[in-house]
């Protein structure tokens, strides 16, 4: 078995599957200076992925390409095999199928070296579900996305019950060497974090579509321009200590608590116990750090000024 | 009965409640170049409210203040009648407990002259569930703000079931001559539109901080450097339209509707029946207008290309 490359010093990488996510993290591992092998089964695919790399090329050099960053070290194979010859890393990005996952992920397994981690794009599934036709479950990693992945930083990186943790380890260090910004998941729950959360607000929104409580149209309004302008700068949970004024979040969960209780959303909420007030109340001091409250609702003006009008500009 | 005056041409406005919403609301009032009369009955209400306003001056003196806007423009008043003495609109802002908010909007409704229109900020009870115990109902209707209301445009607005539609028309009207982004809601919903959605959200996060699924702050990174960045300039639904690729909401629809029966969060999607399917295909497309798909993505990527930038600085 040869041995693992250092996070640091990946320098090939294999997306398989090149449509949306997949084509996205292809323009990204590109702009970050990897030669990139790509590989997709659909007749039109390497059409569809250069579309793609193209139109997000502008915004990659804006932001700052890496030294040697280049469209020419994009490399588009014809079969599996071919892709992950010489790669360090893969990252599938197939259709969001769970048996179609469970053989491609297989197929990757059995093709590949053995140094090479396998990272999979999966938006909800636990490797521990995916894994289960593979022969090396150790090297098989979740690590999840969000569109485009050429542009938003996070990863969620989460292992089965069969990977090993220092695969696991690896794979947030080399997202975070390759500039993501990285959630390191202890344990595996459906959905990972992100999208428990989004998925909870899209499905309340298609419950208020379908009892004609809400357009489409006032459902993205209510988000841009309303809650959406904070949670760029501040999660739910420091949005929630402002809305406490001085006294933070305790003040907020001791006042607005009972609100729970109310018909806000299809979701129930949990039981607010004394137990979860503090968990809630201590995460939050901890993630406020030295900032006062005073000093948060500062540093959210300013990034809401600049977000408002960065939003009037055409 | 004096007649009301037009939207555009308030000059006063009242303040009841000058805590972190009555406060935000005043400081905006008064950005705006109007006269506000505020007041509240806590002991220590005018200190806390002159902090707020001087906390939020900065960021509406960059945003822009309107001809004449001043601070000195504020008067703090001694009672509830001194302060709807000579105003046009009342926004009242008390604590969310139902029992209080009857009690005062059937004071304020006793107290301000008859052509004034009298709005709450309740972050969701209907309205008309608040107006049980005022005389004149049909001028009592909800105006629902996004802290800090002196930097975050939108308001909801909605009626009871005794207002009249033209007030909720007027109040719509005055909020956009006041400069705010507008929902002007058919019917009474819970919470309204955006609290509905950012709710679910929150009860998810609350619920998997308790199962030991995610900290506090993992929920927070999970948004800020996730979905967080695409939602000032799409809402969620624009969101999903993009992640379908060149098909849009149908593809990502039929692609990703299966996952709504994943156990992603902890609340039950609709069913996903050809009508719902449909309406939201339509109405994303409604929205989108002549923008195609292309065209969304550029300027998303423009968007979140400026928002990382400004993310960047310290």
């Amino acid at each position: 078995m040869s041995a693992r490359v250092a996070p640091d010093q990946v320098c090939t990488v294999t997306c398989v599957g090149a449509g949306v996510i997949g084509g996205g993290w292809a323009a990204y591992f590109l702009a970050q200076g990897y030669r990139v092998r790509a590989w997709d089964p659909a007749p039109d695919a390497e059409a569809k992925l250069r579309h793609l790399i193209d139109a997000a090329w502008p915004a990659l050099t804006e932001l700052g390409l890496a030294d040697g960053a280049s469209r020419e070290n994009l490399t588009v194979c014809a079969t599996l095999a071919e892709a992950v010859d010489g790669t360090d890393f893969v990252q599938e990005s197939a259709p969001e199928d769970l048996a179609l996952k469970r053989k491609l992920l297989a197929d990757i397994d059995a093709a590949a070296a053995d140094h090479v981690v396998i990272s999979s794009s999966t938006s909800g599934y636990p490797m521990t579900d995916m894994a289960t036709a593979s022969a090396t479950p150790v090297r098989l990693v979740v690590g999840h996305p969000f569109n485009p992945p050429y542009l938003i930083p996070l990863v969620e990186v989460v292992g089965g019950e069969l990977t090993d943790p220092e695969v696991v380890q690896w794979t947030a260090d080399f997202f975070r060497a390759a500039g993501k910004s990285v959630i390191h998941m202890e344990r595996e729950v459906p959905g990972f974090i992100a999208n428990r959360l989004q998925e909870a607000l899209w499905r309340e929104a298609l419950h208020m579509v379908e009892a004609g409580e809400a357009t489409v149209e006032q459902i993205d309004l209510s988000i841009t321009d309303g809650p959406g302008l904070r949670w760029p700068f501040q999660g739910p949970m420091l949005t929630f200590h402002l809305a406490g004024g001085q006294g933070g979040m305790a003040h907020m969960l001791d006042h607005f608590g009972p609100s729970l209780l109310s018909p806000w959303t299809r979701l129930e909420a949990p039981e607010l116990t004394p137990e979860l007030r503090d968990a809630v109340v201590a995460g939050t001091d901890d993630e406020a750090g030295e900032r006062s409250v005073d000093d948060l609702v500062a540093e959210r003006d300013r990034r809401v000024v600049e977000l408002l009008r960065a939003k009037g500009r055409p």
